[in-house]
């Protein structure tokens, strides 16, 4: 540490010149995060230091989580859902997955269910909980292959995961399919829909995915992902309106008795700062920008696809991937890649349709 | 989910309205958290977008985030320390016994040793990651007693763990003794400095506790408390380096190909924060905070003391605790209670002298 601090000068010119290294969002297409809506950087700053680890002092604040959550359970086709405001996926499906455990407590070994789609956050999930991650093969369009995954289930299959807008394809999995033999089983059922709880609903035509379908246990949905709020903001919403309960352990000094989320301090800032976007959007803005966002998905697998670079997938979601050689991508544009080597672009509310033909471009001439 | 949304205005005086039922800083004496300093905003609205989760995309932030690491590296005596930026204690906490329970993991039952003392987030991390959690009593002091613990340690214990700077009583554990029963023992030594982190270092007198003593494996400290950053902002450090490598799983499709944290997105605003604040104060700054923070527990425990309210310890840090009827308590102050039933009151940097005078002049007055 310093002995002699900075003046406020130095510091952030310093910070400044820090800052100009990270990417400009202007060449990111690898992100399934985005710039935050201006709403919700307003929204963040006026909630700044409230802090929902201790909901007492904040009840407000607090008031506002229950809303987001409400605002999801509504969008989500029930009503009374329960859940909180997490810091991201990650969070969302380790606690799904904890509660699943800790219901079949007397499970001596037991197993989940995911696709071989699922994000890496379920093996983190896996390793942190002690719980064996069986992996479900996926069919031709990389979606989960539901009849595989019922034969897969057995006496020590706790829970079962499905993915609603896959971070590699952006594909849905047989959601319904899923649901169903879920029910069957009674059987734990947990959507990892963090990217697309926030799309899917807004479709022209909506895949069913959420809790219309009775198999659906808990949902994952990460409002600083498409919700274009600021990070971190996940939330975890569960039909049953008390569901995580059953996770709680005791918090003495709080205002609050117990408690069952993952972190201690939990930031209110992201949560007024979701759900300010949602209330400011609401359901036809919503609509509007997951159109933009689809359209320009569209226009870019037409547009590679003309220029001689075939689609790998069609996506249910504003993820294009493509069979494409790693050296055909200029400076400075940052893409992502694929397990399979797919080179793979996520079409997000910051990549606006110009930058979409700027690719386009630079990517025709740098093979021309 | 709302069909039109709302105007600015219109949102934005509701949430103005939902903030005005959180409680006023001025009566809040509970909170181990404080409100932010002014460079710590600043800095958390100049990398409000910022994720660390991908760090390939904002290496200028990243370069902040090794920077924070490498100022508590250096605080703590270990200039080469590893560790990263958690979302605070209870992060911290489970990833420390996450990675001690990873490096015995041919342990079939394993259990970790633990003060009577410890945060609650030790039962959670404990239940999470299914290790048998074995509470060491505490001498009349308050603070761990350890030969006790070094009673309790058998084959199947894969960490020790001392907190510097209790929750409840402000205590520090005798660290020294348990960093040489540690290293007797070859065993996995977590201090839990959440609090006193930020604090020890800059007492007139610091008691040991970090890694100037031999046996500390690793140490959790949290810029939100008494670093006054934004929320969230912990970090974990580990004397070796490249410890937390144990805990790496695959990432496809990011810039990295590997990472060890619990969470996934991760925002830079709250660490570039932290930074700020201690690089603005830098040493003497800090020590001035803490100075003035250790000054008003002092005059708050000789005026309760006054008014015939005895104190319940001696605090090490800045937390007074006192043999208290809850009904003496005038509102709207908000105090919280020990499991013994103690009043507690954390002297954080919000609680400045006049609102310590304010507090012993109400109660004085509510008792006349």
């Amino acid at each position: 540490m310093l002995n002699k601090g900075r003046s406020v000068e130095e510091l952030f010119s310093f910070f400044a010149e820090k800052k100009s290294l990270d990417l400009d969002h202007d060449y990111i297409l690898s992100s399934m995060c985005t710039l935050p809506h201006s709403v919700a950087v307003r929204a963040h700053c006026m909630f700044m230091e409230t802090n929902l680890g201790d909901p007492g002092l904040f009840p407000g604040t607090f008031s506002l989580e229950h809303l987001l959550v409400k605002r999801f359970g509504d969008l989500f086709h029930c009503p009374d859902a329960g859940g909180y405001a997490t810091s991201g996926g990650t969070e969302s499906n380790i606690q799904a997955l904890r509660l699943a455990k800790a219901l079949r407590h007397e499970v001596a070994s037991p197993n989940v269910i995911v696709p071989a789609s699922a994000h890496f956050s379920f093996k983190k999930a896996c390793d942190i909980l002690g719980l064996s991650m069986q992996k479900v093969p996926l069919d031709r369009d990389h979606r989960m292959d539901a009849g595989k995954a019922a034969e897969m289930i057995d006496a020590n299959t706790v829970a079962m995961v499905g993915v609603a807008g896959t971070t590699e394809y952006g594909m849905v999995d047989p959601i319904a399919d899923l649901g169903k033999i879920a029910d069957q089983h009674d059987l734990f059922f947990h959507v990892d829909a963090a990217f697309g709880g926030m799309v899917i609903p807004f479709l022209d035509r909506p895949v069913p995915f959420d809790f219309a379908l009775k198999g659906v246990t808990t949902v994952a949905v990460d409002p600083h992902k498409m919700g274009m709020s600021t990070i971190p903001a996940g939330c975890l919403v569960t039909r049953e309106k008390d569901a995580l309960n059953t996770l709680n352990i005791d918090t003495p000094y709080l205002t609050v008795k117990q408690e069952y989320t993952l972190g201690g301090t939990r930031p209110g800032a992201p949560v007024a700062a979701a759900l300010a976007v949602m209330d400011y959007l609401g359901f036809d803005g919503m609509k509007a920008v997951v159109s933009g966002c689809m359209k320009n998905t569209e226009r870019l697998i037409a547009g590679m696809e003309t220029l001689g670079i075939p689609r790998a997938a069609t996506p249910d979601v504003n993820v294009a991937t493509f069979v494409c050689d790693q050296k055909r991508i200029p400076l400075p544009w940052r893409v992502s890649w694929t397990c399979q080597k797919h080179l793979r672009i996520v079409c997000m509310p910051h990549v606006h349709a110009d930058r979409i033909e700027a690719f386009l471009s630079d990517i025709g001439e740098y093979h021309a």
